[in-house]
């Protein structure tokens, strides 16, 4: 009996017309099955966002042979909720958030709907894993990364990962790479976030925009060292944040009243 | 020369009309001097999303001695965002989230909007609390709690909190609590998440709703369990999502191509 094609389940944060997630299927196209289930238009900050206050509704966009396309009005992480409830046919082998245009090293996780897509197939117990290119114009060229897509992608599938930890994958803006480090997140945080306008009937108004701060530019083990220097950064995330080094300090506070 | 009265920022992701927020404002007004920007309506489930796509407003709601608040149209990471940025006359001493209806345990804390609030004023590197009641329903009866936000509070404005770690408190739905627990983030994940329905025009949309499933129910040092059993629940919280224990293992991956 033939061996069953790995099922591949995508997702993005940039929405079902962008570049990124197409030329994600591109690359994942000989790998397995694909089913993409996107947001309907651009989400991108959209972070662990699940949608309370108003119904999710999907529509099927593009079917052939090993590729199912579906929008949804939802958030990133609706779209990987709601493709796992009503669509696929089994278990995906792996759940895929990407390829973002822009990067979402460092700090930038906790804001990123791409990574809210992985951490989502991560709480859902499957391997997931998040591409991400240092480049957020419309037109960036995916292509010196998709070999690299498709290697860690098998890679997933063949080994899986440890549970309750998923990867975040970047790529430096080069059409060459010096190679692929293993990194973990850099300390750093976004400063001067905001553009302030003034609206023609009058008040003001902002733009969201800043600059990253990095608290640790030498630390050679970090991602953003990394993608600085022209290497692919993965970064292991894990779905556990809770701080344990310091519960044995706060145990000590008298909190009781 | 008198003390300066500590300043406190206060955000939610239930809107600046919620009773949780007004029941924090007036458990803390003896506290410090409190700035409060939270969002104009509902953002339940907002996690750490960010507004990219259009621009943000804000506007002053309310101004007394000691107390401003701010209503904004954006989500409540852009509210402490452009709070730091735009309104506060030096750096708040404290940053905090809630009183959020609805618990914030668990695996929760990678959607809560509350949580969101929290971890962006520790990513500013200013202690962060979140606090949040498991009763969801809008008249909940948060004065239980009160005397507790006030102990926890001011223990961290003295105290302050190690870089890169924010505090995760939740109450059980009780009026008397046998005392507080330094927990663990327990370990389980939503099921049965979507109730579908039949639009009157035709075709089906879909509720996000769910069971939570806990894949560790007997665990004492879970913060799941404190609730069940009655305790306040205090859950250290991390930036850094790295999963530092399988870095190693992954490098032994062979990723070039």
């Amino acid at each position: 009996m033939e061996k069953k094609k790995p099922l591949i389940l995508l997702s993005n944060d940039d929405g079902v017309s962008a570049k990124g997630i197409n030329e994600l299927i591109r690359g994942l196209r000989e790998v397995g099955d694909i089913i993409v289930m996107a947001p309907d238009g651009p989400r991108s900050g959209a972070s662990g966002a699940i949608t309370s206050e108003h119904p999710v509704r999907f529509c099927k966009v593009h079917e052939e042979e090993g590729l199912m396309i579906y929008k949804c009005n939802g958030t990133p992480v609706d779209c990987i909720k709601l493709a796992l409830h009503a669509i696929v046919p089994r278990r995906p082998d792996v759940v895929i958030g990407g390829i973002n245009h822009g990067d979402n090293s460092a700090v930038n996780v906790h804001y990123s709907g791409t990574m809210g897509v992985v951490i989502e197939g991560c709480l859902k117990g499957i391997p997931s894993i998040g591409y991400s290119l240092c480049n957020h114009f419309a037109d960036a060229d995916f292509s010196p990364l998709l070999p690299y897509v498709r290697r860690i992608t098998e890679e997933v599938i063949e080994n899986g990962l440890p549970v309750g930890v998923c990867l975040n994958v970047n790529f430096p803006n080069t059409s060459v790479y010096k190679g692929v480090r293993i990194c973990r997140q850099t300390n750093g945080t976004w400063d001067k976030e905001w553009k302030c306008c003034q609206h023609p009937r009058g008040g003001e108004y902002y733009w969201l925009t800043g600059e990253f701060v990095n608290f640790e530019s030498d630390a050679e083990d970090t991602d953003h060292w990394a993608l600085k220097h022209g290497y692919v950064a993965i970064t292991p995330t894990q779905i556990d944040v809770t701080a344990y080094g310091v519960m044995n300090e706060l145990k000590s506070w008298d909190l009781n009243v």
